[in-house]
């Protein structure tokens, strides 16, 4: 049987501000990108946030952005390697410890907005990511663009990677992502989208926008749940994966709910 | 033979902004509570000045603040229990991932400013802080003013616990701090200081500013270093200690320099 | 004719946080009170906000907090009156200047959350709060709790001021609002607000929790429109004030929606 | 007898951290640019060092920067125009507050660090601040590069404009800059840097890295004083000044030190 994991990303509200739909997107995913304060999320809905994963069963994982709350860590920032691996190393060890008294422990990292854009075609910072993983806990799980250098550092630095997919956004012939500013970029039809990841799974390939394939490993597929319709994008998601026999599965089988420490 | 720990808040440096005089303090202090990020520091500040520490065989420990750079962490704030055992795990996980990729484990927690001097006479914020403490790592020993509500709940929580005490401040006959708007609040000249903190040591007795005397338990003594007065102070104090057989001493005799886990 | 003013927090929301239902409730207010950029706002949002103040034909006016985006200004921090001065000057400032470039200037400052509560007890406060929008502009009103020290320092200040008075809130013999700790302290039932404010408004009178009145003078009253119940409480103060016949008027008359730069 | 303005950065302290020696260097300077909160500085240190610049007769502008306290506004940051109109408009707003308080007005507006450095080269940018500037006051002066997209866009949008030279930064034979990661950008001998000013000021023209040489206006020289060495250089380059009978003025030759408001 087939399998693939669906993550999230969870926790980035703010103090008095709420985002997202977390309660109701719990259901249908199994693994949830937990923001850690950078940018967005803080100490008290992390702690939140952890014991929601825990009591749905999803696997959590650091989900480390740039310092950039107004700008929700969606924008590019000059940043060397260096500062991106304490970026990283302060962010997944601020979950942890939230992880720790919670009785569970991290199954993964997946970096945020920009950082996980810049990561993902800079050699330089996808090291520093995979690196800053590696030496906090290597036996946490890097979750990057499937064929991107991010995924590379992480095997190179000796991590389980998770090759990431987008049910809603259209590929380039190169395996890259369409750039948001492309009109085509979106995948705006649920059915055309389930579609699509079902053959990255079953068949190992996706289609690209001139129509070629290429070959593609879809270890989890990414989702939103921040408005109604992303909402029910999930659902049909979930949906379309149960009729093919697909089974939606955390990255890390092993993945434990008592903490290790 | 007697001994005393001597302890000195540092890293608190942010992003352009340099502020105390680390390096040269460090050769004369046994403890050294590294700032997190709320107060003061960074993610950048934190991994340099564990390295630091490390170099210099001193005891690392965490130094979390309240959310208030502007303030640095120094005036009261409306903060509940649960908010405030939040912010202390995170912050303590934070400097513990850069504790772990530097090989060494931390070995005690120091409240800052505002959260300090609260923590010291309420009793819920001093159980949240406890709490936290012994949630994250019950192996951490919990700095608190000597006699304070926070060593009280740090021994509830089952913690090693330190008590601290102030080399440059006048007590009052109840044990207290003299408060700061007071002009008799600070012990100018470093010989009466040394005399002092010698008195708490050898003696276990304390003088307040009204002749009367009263018993006091002296684990560590707070240190400042932040202007070259204060510099000159700690060297003083040092060569005091010296003078007078006491040895300065981490309060965990078997702190390792190699991380536990 | 008997008036009222009817005022909202507005311009509350930050980056890619939402929060408020301001577009709905422009329609019901008379005055809006914008965040700053402190404990809610950003530059964007300021923009914004007045831009919609001035389409709706709403007077505009400052609503400076302490800066704590955090703890959404809700927070008592300690702060003196030069810091609150600056803070009051800075954030009036950083608003003239948006209201300016769209043609309009302000009509009001009310300071928010816990700065408005700490002033309308604190003569030191309120005097700091009362002479930054003084010198910055002696033509603002002050908007302060109706009898507090706020509004007496106000007057003391040259500064037309607006007594505000609460629909959803219960007051103690003495003029005070009951504290948000005490069970009684909300009044839920719109209707009963709605008598309230209308009995303020008609026979300068407001009745205690005890069953004691006390006179009040009812310049303003403060509403808020952050959920539906809020919202249709808004819509249920309108239509009741329309029903007695009390006009709902700016509390300044000749407010400009033209620059007087 | 020729003149030049000299500006140099001030007032980016903030809260317990102090940087740069503001005191020491408004001695040899005509215009501070003083930042307004967002990559530096803070209320409390605007009104301040608006204070000093008053006493010390020095003409005083805006320093709006990008929202990076961490990274001080030197890092480059995605940004649009809007985005940089609004963040211009706020800072400017906070500080011509302050200004008017003080019984001044600001004589000019030089954006900070990054934003500086992309407005001098990207037409939208340029635009976006020379428009914000127009708006919140067309009598202030926009300082930009010598030569640069910005002072072009302030010429566009109405403005008088100060070209700005370095004198410890040498050229390409385009007129820009040599980047800093070039081992020969900086000028690093005193005497040395003050000729190439003299000459810039005296014959209008610059030398080139490659011994060519271009024309140049130099309306104002930025210099700096956050070191010893660096205010040795602004002494140096004043007493050079002073011997090629080369005033230092600002430059609004009518900049008034009561407010017009």
């Amino acid at each position: 049987m087939k399998t693939i994991d669906v993550n999230c990303d969870m926790g980035e509200s703010f103090g008095p501000y709420t985002i997202g739909q977390d309660e109701a997107v719990f259901a249908y995913i199994s693994s949830a990108n937990i923001a850690c304060g950078y940018h967005g999320g803080d100490h008290n809905v992390m702690r939140k946030t952890l014991e929601q994963a825990q009591r749905h069963g999803v696997a959590a994982g650091a989900h480390p952005g740039l310092p950039d709350l107004l700008g929700f860590g969606r924008r590019k920032m000059e940043v060397n390697p260096e500062d991106v691996f304490n970026m990283t190393v302060y962010q997944i060890g601020a979950l942890q410890a939230f992880a720790s008294i919670s009785g569970i422990s991290l199954q993964h990292v997946k970096p945020h907005g920009a950082l996980f854009n810049m990561a993902c075609i800079d050699d330089g910072l996808a090291q520093a990511i995979a690196e800053a993983v590696a030496q906090v806990d290597s036996g946490l799980v890097l979750f990057g663009l499937a064929g991107s250098k991010l995924v590379q550092a992480g095997r190179k630095a000796g991590l389980q990677v998770a090759e990431e997919v987008f049910a809603d956004r259209t590929y380039q012939p190169d395996g890259s992502l369409t750039p948001r500013t492309d009109p085509n970029a979106q995948v705006e039809d649920p059915d055309e989208a389930a579609y699509r990841v079902i053959r990255m799974v079953k068949e190992g390939k996706a289609e690209a926008v001139d129509g070629s394939t290429f070959p593609i490993q879809a270890d989890t597929v990414c989702v939103h749940g921040d408005s109604p319709q992303a909402l029910a994008f999930v659902k049909k998601l979930a949906q379309a994966f149960k009729e093919q026999d697909i089974q939606i599965k955390k990255v890390k089988e092993d993945w434990p709910t008592e903490s290790k420490c």
